[in-house]
Protein backbone atom coordinates (compact mmCIF):
# COMPACT_ATOMS: atom_id res chain seq x y z
CA UNK A 1 0.00 0.00 0.00
CA UNK A 2 1.41 3.18 -1.21
CA UNK A 3 0.30 7.03 0.34
CA UNK A 4 0.62 10.08 -1.48
CA UNK A 5 3.27 11.62 0.84
CA UNK A 6 5.37 8.79 -0.22
CA UNK A 7 5.67 9.81 -3.84
CA UNK A 8 7.17 12.86 -4.89
CA UNK A 9 5.86 12.07 -8.56
CA UNK A 10 2.63 12.75 -6.62
CA UNK A 11 3.04 16.52 -6.09
CA UNK A 12 1.71 19.42 -7.81
CA UNK A 13 1.71 17.96 -11.75
CA UNK A 14 4.00 19.74 -13.98
CA UNK A 15 3.01 17.36 -16.78
CA UNK A 16 -0.76 16.12 -17.49
CA UNK A 17 -1.09 13.28 -19.66
CA UNK A 18 -4.66 13.46 -21.14
CA UNK A 19 -6.48 11.19 -22.61
CA UNK A 20 -8.37 13.35 -25.72
CA UNK A 21 -11.34 11.43 -26.46
CA UNK A 22 -12.15 9.56 -29.67
CA UNK A 23 -12.09 12.54 -31.75
CA UNK A 24 -15.04 14.31 -31.51
CA UNK A 25 -14.57 17.48 -29.73
CA UNK A 26 -17.42 17.23 -27.37
CA UNK A 27 -16.03 13.99 -26.35
CA UNK A 28 -13.35 15.60 -24.42
CA UNK A 29 -14.10 15.53 -20.39
CA UNK A 30 -14.31 18.89 -18.61
CA UNK A 31 -11.01 18.09 -16.91
CA UNK A 32 -9.20 17.35 -20.03
CA UNK A 33 -10.28 20.65 -21.53
CA UNK A 34 -9.70 22.37 -18.29
CA UNK A 35 -5.48 21.00 -18.50
CA UNK A 36 -5.61 21.62 -22.10
CA UNK A 37 -6.73 25.73 -21.52
CA UNK A 38 -3.77 25.84 -18.53
CA UNK A 39 -1.04 24.54 -21.10
CA UNK A 40 2.03 26.01 -21.68
CA UNK A 41 3.34 23.40 -24.05
CA UNK A 42 1.36 20.56 -26.03
CA UNK A 43 2.56 17.70 -27.11
CA UNK A 44 0.18 16.35 -29.44
CA UNK A 45 -0.62 13.03 -31.46
CA UNK A 46 -1.77 13.30 -34.88
CA UNK A 47 -5.68 11.90 -34.15
CA UNK A 48 -6.28 14.63 -32.16
CA UNK A 49 -9.17 17.20 -33.40
CA UNK A 50 -8.31 20.29 -34.02
CA UNK A 51 -11.28 21.97 -32.65
CA UNK A 52 -9.58 20.09 -29.59
CA UNK A 53 -6.35 22.30 -30.17
CA UNK A 54 -8.55 25.82 -30.52
CA UNK A 55 -8.87 25.87 -26.46
CA UNK A 56 -5.57 26.36 -25.85
CA UNK A 57 -4.47 29.89 -25.11
CA UNK A 58 -2.77 31.77 -27.67
CA UNK A 59 0.80 31.76 -26.55
CA UNK A 60 0.84 27.92 -26.13
CA UNK A 61 3.30 26.06 -27.83
CA UNK A 62 1.95 23.07 -30.33
CA UNK A 63 4.66 20.44 -30.84
CA UNK A 64 3.13 17.80 -33.33
CA UNK A 65 4.98 13.78 -32.19
CA UNK A 66 2.35 11.97 -34.36
CA UNK A 67 2.87 10.42 -37.47
CA UNK A 68 1.06 10.71 -40.27
CA UNK A 69 1.34 9.31 -43.90
CA UNK A 70 4.38 9.21 -45.95
CA UNK A 71 6.14 11.22 -43.13
CA UNK A 72 8.44 9.10 -40.42
CA UNK A 73 6.58 8.86 -36.86
CA UNK A 74 8.47 10.36 -33.92
CA UNK A 75 10.05 7.39 -32.11
CA UNK A 76 8.81 6.48 -28.44
CA UNK A 77 11.85 7.36 -26.90
CA UNK A 78 11.65 10.61 -28.60
CA UNK A 79 8.27 11.37 -27.32
CA UNK A 80 9.80 10.56 -23.94
CA UNK A 81 12.60 12.60 -24.07
CA UNK A 82 10.98 15.75 -25.71
CA UNK A 83 8.11 15.30 -22.18
CA UNK A 84 11.00 15.84 -19.85
CA UNK A 85 12.85 18.24 -21.59
CA UNK A 86 9.56 20.72 -21.66
CA UNK A 87 8.84 19.82 -18.01
CA UNK A 88 12.03 20.69 -17.16
CA UNK A 89 11.84 24.06 -18.56
CA UNK A 90 8.94 25.07 -15.85
CA UNK A 91 6.10 25.11 -18.46
CA UNK A 92 2.78 23.62 -17.80
CA UNK A 93 3.24 20.38 -20.48
CA UNK A 94 -0.28 18.47 -21.49
CA UNK A 95 0.75 15.39 -23.50
CA UNK A 96 -2.52 14.91 -25.26
CA UNK A 97 -3.50 11.40 -26.23
CA UNK A 98 -6.56 10.07 -28.60
CA UNK A 99 -8.53 7.96 -26.30
CA UNK A 100 -7.47 7.18 -22.83
CA UNK A 101 -3.80 7.21 -21.79
CA UNK A 102 -3.67 3.58 -20.45
CA UNK A 103 -5.41 2.07 -23.70
CA UNK A 104 -2.82 1.15 -26.08
CA UNK A 105 -1.21 4.91 -26.04
CA UNK A 106 2.40 3.94 -25.05
CA UNK A 107 0.84 6.13 -22.03
CA UNK A 108 2.42 3.91 -19.57
CA UNK A 109 6.05 4.25 -21.11
CA UNK A 110 5.66 8.32 -21.15
CA UNK A 111 4.37 8.02 -17.09
CA UNK A 112 7.55 5.64 -16.48
CA UNK A 113 10.17 8.40 -18.24
CA UNK A 114 8.31 11.49 -16.40
CA UNK A 115 8.87 9.41 -12.92
CA UNK A 116 12.58 8.35 -13.46
CA UNK A 117 13.01 12.28 -14.30
CA UNK A 118 11.38 13.18 -10.78
CA UNK A 119 8.93 14.64 -12.89
CA UNK A 120 5.54 15.23 -11.37
CA UNK A 121 2.46 14.16 -13.25
CA UNK A 122 -0.38 13.24 -13.46
CA UNK A 123 -3.20 11.09 -15.66
CA UNK A 124 -6.37 12.27 -17.08
CA UNK A 125 -8.64 9.60 -18.52
CA UNK A 126 -10.38 9.77 -21.24
CA UNK A 127 -13.24 8.20 -23.74
CA UNK A 128 -11.22 5.06 -25.42
CA UNK A 129 -12.63 5.09 -29.12
CA UNK A 130 -13.89 1.49 -28.24
CA UNK A 131 -16.71 2.88 -26.41
CA UNK A 132 -16.95 5.55 -28.67
CA UNK A 133 -17.45 3.33 -31.55
CA UNK A 134 -19.92 0.88 -29.68
CA UNK A 135 -22.00 3.92 -28.85
CA UNK A 136 -22.23 4.39 -32.67
CA UNK A 137 -22.57 1.54 -33.54
CA UNK A 138 -25.13 0.92 -30.88
CA UNK A 139 -23.26 -2.41 -29.73
CA UNK A 140 -23.16 -3.15 -26.01
CA UNK A 141 -20.11 -4.41 -25.10
CA UNK A 142 -21.29 -6.45 -22.43
CA UNK A 143 -25.41 -7.28 -22.39
CA UNK A 144 -27.22 -9.97 -20.29
CA UNK A 145 -27.27 -13.09 -21.03
CA UNK A 146 -25.36 -12.45 -24.53
CA UNK A 147 -21.45 -11.00 -22.99
CA UNK A 148 -20.53 -11.45 -19.59
CA UNK A 149 -16.96 -10.20 -20.37
CA UNK A 150 -15.20 -7.49 -23.10
CA UNK A 151 -11.98 -8.02 -23.92
CA UNK A 152 -9.62 -4.87 -25.68
CA UNK A 153 -6.91 -6.50 -28.08
CA UNK A 154 -4.68 -4.86 -30.77
CA UNK A 155 -4.41 -6.34 -34.31
CA UNK A 156 -1.25 -4.39 -34.88
CA UNK A 157 1.89 -7.08 -35.30
CA UNK A 158 5.42 -6.93 -34.20
CA UNK A 159 7.53 -7.33 -37.89
CA UNK A 160 5.45 -7.45 -40.43
CA UNK A 161 4.22 -11.45 -38.70
CA UNK A 162 0.77 -12.04 -36.89
CA UNK A 163 -0.51 -10.57 -33.93
CA UNK A 164 0.29 -12.32 -30.55
CA UNK A 165 -3.22 -13.09 -29.78
CA UNK A 166 -4.64 -16.35 -27.18
CA UNK A 167 -7.19 -17.28 -30.34
CA UNK A 168 -8.80 -20.07 -28.30
CA UNK A 169 -9.70 -17.67 -25.77
CA UNK A 170 -10.85 -14.98 -27.96
CA UNK A 171 -13.15 -17.87 -29.55
CA UNK A 172 -15.01 -17.86 -26.57
CA UNK A 173 -18.83 -17.18 -26.71
CA UNK A 174 -20.32 -14.32 -24.48
CA UNK A 175 -17.54 -12.28 -25.00
CA UNK A 176 -17.47 -9.33 -27.13
CA UNK A 177 -13.83 -8.91 -28.95
CA UNK A 178 -12.58 -4.99 -29.71
CA UNK A 179 -9.78 -4.85 -31.69
CA UNK A 180 -7.83 -1.58 -32.16
CA UNK A 181 -5.50 -1.19 -35.02
CA UNK A 182 -6.69 -4.44 -36.98
CA UNK A 183 -7.76 -3.68 -40.38
CA UNK A 184 -4.64 -4.58 -41.68
CA UNK A 185 -4.93 -7.87 -40.03
CA UNK A 186 -8.72 -8.43 -40.58
CA UNK A 187 -7.81 -11.88 -42.63
CA UNK A 188 -5.46 -13.53 -39.75
CA UNK A 189 -8.07 -12.64 -37.21
CA UNK A 190 -11.06 -14.28 -39.33
CA UNK A 191 -9.51 -17.07 -39.84
CA UNK A 192 -8.18 -17.40 -36.83
CA UNK A 193 -10.77 -16.71 -34.70
CA UNK A 194 -12.80 -19.76 -36.65
CA UNK A 195 -10.20 -21.90 -37.00
CA UNK A 196 -10.31 -21.44 -32.82
CA UNK A 197 -14.10 -22.36 -33.09
CA UNK A 198 -15.49 -19.22 -32.97
CA UNK A 199 -18.73 -18.89 -34.64
CA UNK A 200 -18.19 -17.85 -38.80
CA UNK A 201 -22.40 -16.02 -38.34
CA UNK A 202 -21.13 -13.84 -35.34
CA UNK A 203 -22.26 -10.45 -35.87
CA UNK A 204 -19.78 -7.99 -36.52
CA UNK A 205 -19.42 -4.32 -36.52
CA UNK A 206 -16.77 -1.96 -37.55
CA UNK A 207 -16.55 1.76 -36.59
CA UNK A 208 -14.10 3.60 -38.96
CA UNK A 209 -13.73 7.09 -37.74
CA UNK A 210 -15.59 6.99 -34.04
CA UNK A 211 -17.26 10.20 -33.34
CA UNK A 212 -15.74 12.26 -36.40
CA UNK A 213 -17.55 13.56 -38.81
CA UNK A 214 -16.69 10.80 -41.52
CA UNK A 215 -17.90 8.39 -39.17
CA UNK A 216 -19.02 5.13 -41.16
CA UNK A 217 -20.22 1.90 -39.42
CA UNK A 218 -20.26 -1.17 -41.38
CA UNK A 219 -22.23 -4.02 -40.05
CA UNK A 220 -21.09 -7.86 -41.17
CA UNK A 221 -20.32 -11.33 -39.87
CA UNK A 222 -17.08 -12.46 -38.95
CA UNK A 223 -16.96 -14.50 -42.22
CA UNK A 224 -17.48 -11.55 -44.21
CA UNK A 225 -15.35 -9.50 -42.06
CA UNK A 226 -12.11 -9.24 -44.28
CA UNK A 227 -13.88 -9.38 -47.70
CA UNK A 228 -16.17 -6.34 -46.45
CA UNK A 229 -13.50 -3.93 -45.00
CA UNK A 230 -11.54 -4.58 -48.41
CA UNK A 231 -14.69 -4.13 -50.86
CA UNK A 232 -15.26 -0.78 -48.87
CA UNK A 233 -11.60 0.56 -48.02
CA UNK A 234 -11.48 0.74 -44.83
CA UNK A 235 -8.68 3.54 -44.54
CA UNK A 236 -9.20 5.10 -41.64
CA UNK A 237 -8.73 4.28 -38.30
CA UNK A 238 -11.45 1.65 -37.04
CA UNK A 239 -12.59 -0.16 -34.30
CA UNK A 240 -13.93 -4.24 -35.10
CA UNK A 241 -15.94 -5.12 -32.29
CA UNK A 242 -17.04 -8.84 -32.61
CA UNK A 243 -19.76 -10.61 -30.44
CA UNK A 244 -23.08 -11.58 -30.35
CA UNK A 245 -24.05 -8.39 -28.02
CA UNK A 246 -23.36 -6.47 -31.49
CA UNK A 247 -26.88 -7.61 -32.65
CA UNK A 248 -28.63 -5.86 -29.86
CA UNK A 249 -30.90 -3.21 -30.90
CA UNK A 250 -33.82 -3.00 -32.76
CA UNK A 251 -34.89 -6.33 -33.52
CA UNK A 252 -34.00 -7.82 -30.34
CA UNK A 253 -36.19 -8.42 -27.45
CA UNK A 254 -36.37 -5.62 -24.97
CA UNK A 255 -36.08 -6.16 -21.16
CA UNK A 256 -39.43 -7.61 -20.18
CA UNK A 257 -39.18 -9.92 -22.94
CA UNK A 258 -36.00 -10.75 -22.57
CA UNK A 259 -36.64 -11.74 -18.38
CA UNK A 260 -39.69 -14.11 -19.89
CA UNK A 261 -37.00 -15.44 -22.09
CA UNK A 262 -35.02 -16.04 -19.46
CA UNK A 263 -37.59 -17.37 -17.20
CA UNK A 264 -39.03 -20.16 -19.43
CA UNK B 1 -24.54 -2.91 -43.49
CA UNK B 2 -26.97 -0.65 -42.08
CA UNK B 3 -27.85 3.27 -42.69
CA UNK B 4 -28.77 5.80 -40.67
CA UNK B 5 -32.27 6.18 -43.42
CA UNK B 6 -33.07 2.42 -43.05
CA UNK B 7 -33.48 2.99 -39.16
CA UNK B 8 -36.06 5.19 -37.50
CA UNK B 9 -34.62 5.20 -34.16
CA UNK B 10 -31.94 7.10 -35.87
CA UNK B 11 -34.34 10.16 -35.86
CA UNK B 12 -34.14 13.01 -34.02
CA UNK B 13 -33.39 11.45 -30.73
CA UNK B 14 -36.03 12.54 -27.86
CA UNK B 15 -33.96 10.31 -25.34
CA UNK B 16 -30.09 10.04 -24.66
CA UNK B 17 -28.65 7.42 -22.52
CA UNK B 18 -25.54 9.63 -20.88
CA UNK B 19 -22.46 8.10 -19.42
CA UNK B 20 -21.62 9.88 -16.53
CA UNK B 21 -18.27 8.98 -16.15
CA UNK B 22 -16.59 7.28 -13.16
CA UNK B 23 -18.11 10.00 -10.80
CA UNK B 24 -16.05 12.87 -10.39
CA UNK B 25 -17.98 15.59 -11.84
CA UNK B 26 -15.14 17.29 -14.57
CA UNK B 27 -14.78 13.96 -16.13
CA UNK B 28 -18.23 14.12 -17.59
CA UNK B 29 -17.28 14.89 -21.32
CA UNK B 30 -18.62 17.84 -23.03
CA UNK B 31 -21.76 16.21 -24.55
CA UNK B 32 -22.56 14.65 -21.78
CA UNK B 33 -23.08 18.10 -20.22
CA UNK B 34 -24.83 19.08 -23.27
CA UNK B 35 -27.21 16.38 -22.67
CA UNK B 36 -27.71 17.03 -19.16
CA UNK B 37 -28.43 20.76 -19.69
CA UNK B 38 -31.03 20.25 -22.21
CA UNK B 39 -32.92 17.06 -20.69
CA UNK B 40 -36.74 18.17 -19.29
CA UNK B 41 -36.56 14.62 -17.28
CA UNK B 42 -33.12 12.76 -16.27
CA UNK B 43 -33.64 9.24 -14.92
CA UNK B 44 -30.67 9.48 -12.85
CA UNK B 45 -28.76 5.98 -10.85
CA UNK B 46 -27.51 6.53 -7.73
CA UNK B 47 -23.73 6.57 -8.43
CA UNK B 48 -23.83 10.02 -10.14
CA UNK B 49 -22.38 12.51 -8.55
CA UNK B 50 -24.36 15.81 -7.03
CA UNK B 51 -22.53 18.25 -9.18
CA UNK B 52 -23.29 16.72 -12.19
CA UNK B 53 -27.30 16.92 -11.39
CA UNK B 54 -26.64 20.46 -10.49
CA UNK B 55 -26.16 21.01 -14.64
CA UNK B 56 -29.76 20.42 -15.18
CA UNK B 57 -31.57 23.40 -15.60
CA UNK B 58 -33.96 24.53 -12.70
CA UNK B 59 -37.38 23.02 -13.73
CA UNK B 60 -36.08 19.83 -14.85
CA UNK B 61 -37.64 16.79 -13.44
CA UNK B 62 -34.83 14.74 -11.53
CA UNK B 63 -35.98 10.77 -10.71
CA UNK B 64 -33.78 8.44 -9.19
CA UNK B 65 -33.73 4.68 -10.27
CA UNK B 66 -31.06 3.65 -8.78
CA UNK B 67 -30.74 1.25 -5.44
CA UNK B 68 -29.45 2.38 -2.06
CA UNK B 69 -28.62 0.46 0.95
CA UNK B 70 -31.44 -0.15 2.75
CA UNK B 71 -33.92 0.50 -0.15
CA UNK B 72 -34.90 -2.39 -2.47
CA UNK B 73 -33.63 -1.32 -6.32
CA UNK B 74 -36.26 -0.27 -9.16
CA UNK B 75 -36.07 -3.42 -11.05
CA UNK B 76 -34.41 -3.25 -15.19
CA UNK B 77 -37.97 -3.63 -16.50
CA UNK B 78 -39.43 -0.42 -14.82
CA UNK B 79 -36.63 1.38 -15.47
CA UNK B 80 -37.43 0.55 -18.83
CA UNK B 81 -40.68 1.46 -18.80
CA UNK B 82 -40.18 4.51 -16.86
CA UNK B 83 -37.68 5.88 -19.89
CA UNK B 84 -40.43 4.56 -22.70
CA UNK B 85 -43.23 6.53 -20.59
CA UNK B 86 -41.18 9.95 -20.12
CA UNK B 87 -39.86 10.16 -23.94
CA UNK B 88 -43.74 9.76 -24.45
CA UNK B 89 -44.70 12.96 -22.70
CA UNK B 90 -42.85 14.21 -25.45
CA UNK B 91 -39.96 15.75 -23.10
CA UNK B 92 -36.02 15.54 -24.14
CA UNK B 93 -35.44 12.41 -21.43
CA UNK B 94 -31.58 11.91 -20.48
CA UNK B 95 -30.51 8.66 -18.90
CA UNK B 96 -27.73 8.79 -16.86
CA UNK B 97 -25.61 5.87 -15.95
CA UNK B 98 -22.35 6.04 -14.15
CA UNK B 99 -19.36 5.39 -16.14
CA UNK B 100 -20.10 4.27 -19.88
CA UNK B 101 -23.73 3.13 -20.68
CA UNK B 102 -22.14 -0.19 -22.67
CA UNK B 103 -19.52 -1.83 -19.70
CA UNK B 104 -21.51 -3.53 -17.12
CA UNK B 105 -24.48 -0.95 -17.34
CA UNK B 106 -27.28 -2.71 -18.84
CA UNK B 107 -27.59 0.18 -21.55
CA UNK B 108 -28.03 -2.45 -23.87
CA UNK B 109 -31.10 -3.34 -22.71
CA UNK B 110 -32.64 0.56 -22.28
CA UNK B 111 -31.50 0.52 -25.64
CA UNK B 112 -33.69 -2.52 -26.85
CA UNK B 113 -36.84 -0.91 -24.89
CA UNK B 114 -36.66 2.18 -26.59
CA UNK B 115 -35.58 0.40 -30.02
CA UNK B 116 -39.46 -1.76 -29.28
CA UNK B 117 -41.05 1.17 -28.52
CA UNK B 118 -39.97 3.00 -31.68
CA UNK B 119 -38.38 6.12 -29.65
CA UNK B 120 -35.50 7.53 -31.05
CA UNK B 121 -32.22 7.69 -29.23
CA UNK B 122 -29.03 8.38 -28.98
CA UNK B 123 -26.00 6.77 -26.99
CA UNK B 124 -23.36 9.17 -25.50
CA UNK B 125 -20.40 7.23 -24.35
CA UNK B 126 -18.34 7.84 -21.14
CA UNK B 127 -15.09 7.77 -19.16
CA UNK B 128 -15.63 4.23 -17.40
CA UNK B 129 -14.80 3.65 -13.94
CA UNK B 130 -11.83 1.25 -15.01
CA UNK B 131 -10.03 3.91 -16.78
CA UNK B 132 -10.88 6.31 -13.90
CA UNK B 133 -8.97 3.58 -11.63
CA UNK B 134 -6.52 2.82 -13.68
CA UNK B 135 -5.54 6.78 -14.36
CA UNK B 136 -5.95 6.97 -10.36
CA UNK B 137 -3.42 4.13 -9.45
CA UNK B 138 -0.98 4.67 -12.75
CA UNK B 139 -1.74 1.37 -13.57
CA UNK B 140 -1.24 1.04 -17.94
CA UNK B 141 -4.13 -1.26 -18.42
CA UNK B 142 -1.45 -1.97 -21.79
CA UNK B 143 1.65 -1.64 -21.45
CA UNK B 144 4.33 -2.56 -24.22
CA UNK B 145 5.98 -6.20 -23.26
CA UNK B 146 4.18 -6.36 -20.22
CA UNK B 147 0.13 -6.44 -21.09
CA UNK B 148 -0.56 -7.00 -24.95
CA UNK B 149 -4.50 -6.94 -23.94
CA UNK B 150 -6.93 -6.20 -21.41
CA UNK B 151 -10.67 -7.86 -20.52
CA UNK B 152 -13.19 -6.67 -18.15
CA UNK B 153 -15.06 -9.05 -16.21
CA UNK B 154 -17.59 -8.58 -13.63
CA UNK B 155 -17.39 -10.05 -9.74
CA UNK B 156 -21.17 -10.03 -9.72
CA UNK B 157 -22.38 -13.51 -9.31
CA UNK B 158 -26.10 -14.35 -9.71
CA UNK B 159 -28.17 -15.81 -6.76
CA UNK B 160 -25.07 -16.42 -4.68
CA UNK B 161 -23.08 -18.35 -6.50
CA UNK B 162 -19.32 -17.64 -7.96
CA UNK B 163 -18.94 -15.82 -11.17
CA UNK B 164 -19.19 -17.77 -14.31
CA UNK B 165 -15.77 -16.88 -15.46
CA UNK B 166 -13.14 -18.62 -18.09
CA UNK B 167 -10.85 -18.76 -15.15
CA UNK B 168 -7.82 -20.36 -17.19
CA UNK B 169 -8.41 -17.60 -19.81
CA UNK B 170 -8.06 -14.79 -17.12
CA UNK B 171 -4.80 -16.63 -15.70
CA UNK B 172 -2.93 -15.97 -18.44
CA UNK B 173 0.04 -13.90 -18.34
CA UNK B 174 0.50 -10.99 -20.21
CA UNK B 175 -2.99 -10.01 -20.24
CA UNK B 176 -5.01 -7.01 -17.34
CA UNK B 177 -7.76 -8.72 -15.50
CA UNK B 178 -10.03 -5.28 -14.58
CA UNK B 179 -13.10 -6.56 -12.53
CA UNK B 180 -15.54 -4.69 -11.72
CA UNK B 181 -18.17 -5.31 -8.41
CA UNK B 182 -15.57 -7.82 -7.41
CA UNK B 183 -14.89 -7.13 -3.75
CA UNK B 184 -17.47 -9.93 -2.53
CA UNK B 185 -16.21 -11.99 -4.83
CA UNK B 186 -12.59 -11.48 -4.16
CA UNK B 187 -11.51 -15.35 -2.48
CA UNK B 188 -12.93 -16.61 -5.11
CA UNK B 189 -11.31 -14.65 -7.26
CA UNK B 190 -7.66 -15.24 -5.75
CA UNK B 191 -8.81 -19.00 -4.91
CA UNK B 192 -9.99 -19.58 -9.30
CA UNK B 193 -7.05 -17.43 -10.83
CA UNK B 194 -3.79 -18.94 -8.80
CA UNK B 195 -5.77 -22.33 -9.27
CA UNK B 196 -5.65 -21.79 -13.33
CA UNK B 197 -1.90 -20.69 -12.66
CA UNK B 198 -1.95 -17.08 -12.37
CA UNK B 199 1.38 -16.29 -10.03
CA UNK B 200 0.42 -15.27 -6.67
CA UNK B 201 2.67 -12.67 -6.94
CA UNK B 202 0.77 -10.35 -9.98
CA UNK B 203 0.24 -7.25 -8.40
CA UNK B 204 -2.60 -5.64 -8.07
CA UNK B 205 -4.78 -2.24 -7.57
CA UNK B 206 -7.87 -1.82 -5.47
CA UNK B 207 -9.16 1.39 -6.54
CA UNK B 208 -12.36 2.09 -3.90
CA UNK B 209 -14.72 5.40 -5.27
CA UNK B 210 -12.48 6.59 -7.95
CA UNK B 211 -12.30 9.72 -9.10
CA UNK B 212 -14.38 10.93 -6.21
CA UNK B 213 -13.08 12.83 -3.36
CA UNK B 214 -13.34 9.56 -1.12
CA UNK B 215 -11.30 8.07 -3.55
CA UNK B 216 -9.03 5.14 -1.81
CA UNK B 217 -5.77 3.61 -3.74
CA UNK B 218 -4.59 0.07 -2.05
CA UNK B 219 -1.81 -1.73 -3.70
CA UNK B 220 -0.80 -5.54 -3.23
CA UNK B 221 -0.52 -8.84 -4.70
CA UNK B 222 -3.20 -11.44 -5.86
CA UNK B 223 -2.37 -13.69 -3.28
CA UNK B 224 -2.91 -10.67 -0.42
CA UNK B 225 -5.96 -9.03 -2.46
CA UNK B 226 -8.62 -10.97 -0.80
CA UNK B 227 -7.12 -10.03 3.05
CA UNK B 228 -6.59 -6.75 2.24
CA UNK B 229 -10.13 -6.14 1.32
CA UNK B 230 -11.32 -7.23 4.20
CA UNK B 231 -8.75 -5.93 6.35
CA UNK B 232 -9.25 -2.03 4.84
CA UNK B 233 -12.97 -2.78 4.81
CA UNK B 234 -13.37 -1.52 1.40
CA UNK B 235 -17.32 -1.14 1.29
CA UNK B 236 -17.40 1.93 -1.67
CA UNK B 237 -17.97 0.90 -5.58
CA UNK B 238 -14.18 -0.43 -5.97
CA UNK B 239 -12.48 -1.54 -9.49
CA UNK B 240 -9.85 -4.45 -9.11
CA UNK B 241 -7.09 -4.23 -11.78
CA UNK B 242 -4.81 -7.20 -11.99
CA UNK B 243 -2.10 -7.69 -13.44
CA UNK B 244 2.09 -6.72 -14.27
CA UNK B 245 1.40 -3.35 -15.49
CA UNK B 246 -0.01 -2.70 -12.54
CA UNK B 247 3.53 -2.37 -11.33
CA UNK B 248 4.57 -0.14 -14.07
CA UNK B 249 5.63 3.39 -13.00
CA UNK B 250 8.07 5.12 -10.78
CA UNK B 251 10.09 2.05 -10.02
CA UNK B 252 10.33 0.76 -13.50
CA UNK B 253 12.28 1.30 -16.45
CA UNK B 254 11.63 4.44 -18.13
CA UNK B 255 11.31 4.39 -22.39
CA UNK B 256 15.08 4.16 -23.52
CA UNK B 257 16.01 1.48 -20.69
CA UNK B 258 12.83 -0.48 -21.67
CA UNK B 259 14.12 -0.21 -25.48
CA UNK B 260 17.79 -1.37 -24.25
CA UNK B 261 16.13 -4.22 -22.58
CA UNK B 262 14.09 -5.43 -25.15
CA UNK B 263 17.05 -5.67 -27.67
CA UNK B 264 19.54 -7.05 -25.55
Amino acid sequence: MTSASDDPSRAVPRVALVGAGPGGADLLTLRAADRIRRADILLVDRLVDPDVLSLARPGARIMSVGKSKGDHPVPQEEICRRLVEAARTGAFVVRLKGGDPFIFGRGGEEMEALAAAGIPFEIVPGVTSALAAAAAARAPLTHRGVAQSVVFVTGHAALGGEPDLDWASLARPNQTVVVFMGVGAAPVLVHRLIGAGRSPATPVAVVENASRPQERILRTTLDGMADLLAAENVAGPAILIIGEAVDAGPHAPACAARRAEAVS
